[in-house]
């Protein structure tokens, strides 16, 4: 209401040079200097340092609107400073950020840090890891329409888990027992039988005890189905081209986050290399010395192949192939020697992705659920589509925060969301 | 693997008149005329019927393969035939549909087609409703996105609920008490102090005994809040425009599907008029005799309020403003006379969406939090973030199922979901 002039954001500062200007913002930082005041509005474009003289100046982040002149200063971040004319607060904070917000490094706990995440969310650097993942998550969506996908939204309350019965966080739906889903596998096959292709982008929940620094207990799933494929090589092909159009796009629109965080985008391949288990094992073993157990890469495995496909193919992905049965779901399409056409993609060094072809035949789907000592009354929900002729298809599912985390060298997942659930946080 | 031709979809025909191609899809319908077979297949993009004799054909919605010659035939759905040169199941149903699928019409109890729903949701309607959804969902965020919006996702596994403590879901998590988020109200907010503007589309849980036929207990939210605003005005502008964007993308990406629903898309005025609660119930009163009492519209009085503003301004939309504190929550910006700075948006005679500017100032938070006799304990998590210099700020939020229902025609707002959770359905 101050003045007619409309709002301008600090990132159209240069076209401004020399003009007076209405900024609206937060206060990010202010110092006095010999009379003689510095203050910096952070907006959502961006910072603007601000001279006047003889303000009240209120405590930062407060919200604050700044009327003044646009001047060239080689000196001041981002090339220009206003002279302030006019200062009005819009809103004062009534008391000081726990943590100094411009900061770039914060000495506390990072458990300090998510309790005062309503605020510390704000800084520079925690704001720029969500933007990066608003840009991912556009870019995966957008490539997938152009492919012919449709988006699909499908139902978190569900009667049974879709991997079994374990992990699910229990609901009291009017005096029912129901459950959170884990994934919205069965749903997005079902779709398949609709729209061929789909995806989904939709937190999904895992009730597991264990807090380690890749997991979350709610996390955002972008899920991935797709019919009348020939073998799950179909699926990761779709998957490369997915991870290439990120890339390309935050490569356009993320450029000042990525530089703020001093992140590298990896150059995705026109063919990600693809090693099954067993080679996999016997490479890390033969080359690495790193005896591989169990039925699965154990963590220091997957670090140790990402480093053969660094040094030798000079790339940061590895599709590991023809996982085991003992390793998948009762969907996952069997082959021969007790394997599966399902793979896991790796990423410097982690597993950000499962994926492969499913089981799409109504008789295979009853053995499997034999094989797998499943109760076929439990499953005889999921059973039913299968009834009805679905093509052969296959998916995949990739953690939005997990790859946010590894593509910026985030070490603990939880600072890819911006509120997170682990065991022991509810809120904020 | 039967040809090396590549897969055309049924959209691509009349660029292919007389060549043969390799099409993939379910078997829509099937007849025997003397000798001849007709099969419709129906892929992502339509439906196409082949001519064929001597085929071994499976059971509706098998997924097939057909090779053959297109033809152009002025009579052929489409204007195109494909005499069929090669046939092949690729997965067989192994038994018929519960429905006939082709039929536009199934005289069938709702909850039966809802039982039905993994395959009724194969239907011609069924699928272009959910299209038309996703299509209406990808221009909401995509306007928004062009107007500086950034997305988020936000924890729908909460300690308390935003709006009070009712209607909700209540979650074991990890033996703590928790709840299904009925909204990402107070996320949004807090998120408006790192983005300014902001939006997400999520599912939210309403534990909502009674059923009608506008209520789901888990729907898609289209939520949306921003920062630096002057008033309500703001946010109802934003919402025109987003509206606007909405019925233009669906004009140029959804025609099929609109037209094999038989629905008209809404003009969106530049500005949809504006009537405070007061005047409406006035204006109700006095031209159709219908008495208002309560602190809201009742359902009767949305219907005839929109009435007459379709006969006197030519318009589908109406927004409600200045609702009462007693109709609001507490987080509503007041106004003198115990009013709000709340609104509601009614299209064809429903409310669609509840929206307004929100309180940005710590201490009249607290005296809100005391005039609705709340527990300020109980809200201490919410109003941290308010020490810290809010801006001015309001939003809204769309029920994505309720606007694609209203706009469709569809009486029931459960088959404007994939999968619809209700008081007593939790499968499929």
């Amino acid at each position: 209401m101050t003045t007619a002039l409309p709002r301008t954001l600090t990132s159209a500062l240069p076209t401004h040079a020399g003009r007076t200007v209405r900024l609206q913002g937060f206060l990010h930082a202010r110092r006095d200097l010999g009379g003689l005041q510095f203050l910096v509005l952070r907006d959502r474009a961006g910072l603007v340092q601000c001279v006047g003289s003889g303000l009240d100046l209120p405590l930062p982040e407060s919200s604050i609107e700044v009327v003044g002149r646009v001047t060239a200063h080689p000196k001041a971040p981002g090339g220009y400073e206003v002279q302030v004319e006019s200062f009005r607060v819009l809103t004062p904070a009534t008391e000081p950020p726990p943590v100094e917000i411009p900061k770039m490094e914060w000495h506390v706990h990072p458990e300090t840090m998510l309790d005062y995440r309503v605020v510390t969310v704000r800084g520079l650097r925690e704001r720029a890891i969500l933007k990066v993942q608003a840009e991912l998550v556009a870019a995966f969506r957008d490539h997938l329409r152009g492919e012919g996908f449709t988006e699909i939204s499908t139902p978190k309350i569900v009667s049974a888990g879709a991997e079994g019965g374990a992990n699910l966080f229990p609901i009291d739906y009017f005096g029912h027992p129901a459950y959170l889903a884990q994934s919205p596998q069965l749903y997005k096959q079902i779709m398949v039988g609709v729209f061929e292709r789909v995806f989904e982008v939709a937190p999904v929940y895992r009730a597991e005890e264990h807090a380690t620094s890749r997991h979350l207990n709610e996390y955002l799933s972008l899920d991935v189905e797709l019919g009348f494929i020939e073998s799950e090589e179909d699926v990761m092909d779709v998957e490369t081209r997915v991870l290439a159009a990120i890339m390309e796009r935050l490569r356009e629109h993320a450029a000042p986050e990525l530089a703020l965080l001093g992140a590298t985008l990896p150059e995705v391949p026109a063919h990600i290399p693809r090693i099954t288990l067993l080679d996999a094992r016997r490479l890390v073993e033969e080359k690495y010395g790193h005896p591989v157990g169990g039925k699965d890469l154990d963590p220091e495995a997957e670090r140790l192949l990402s480093q053969h496909y660094a040094e030798t193919e000079g790339t940061d992905f590895v599709f590991v192939t023809k996982y085991p049965r003992a390793a998948r779901p009762f969907y996952a399409y069997p082959e021969e020697g007790g394997l599966t056409r399902g793979f896991d993609l790796l990423f410097r060094g982690i597993e950000i992705t499962s994926g492969g072809q499913r089981i799409h035949e109504y008789p295979m789907l009853q053995e499997s659920i034999a094989a797998y000592r499943l109760n076929p009354e439990a499953l005889a929900g999921y059973a039913e589509v299968f009834k009805y002729g679905m093509p052969p298809h296959g998916g995949f599912a990739i953690g939005a925060e997990r790859l946010t985390a590894r593509l910026l060298g985030i070490g603990n997942v939880r600072f890819a969301r911006a509120f997170p659930r682990d065991r022991h946080r509810l809120t904020p």
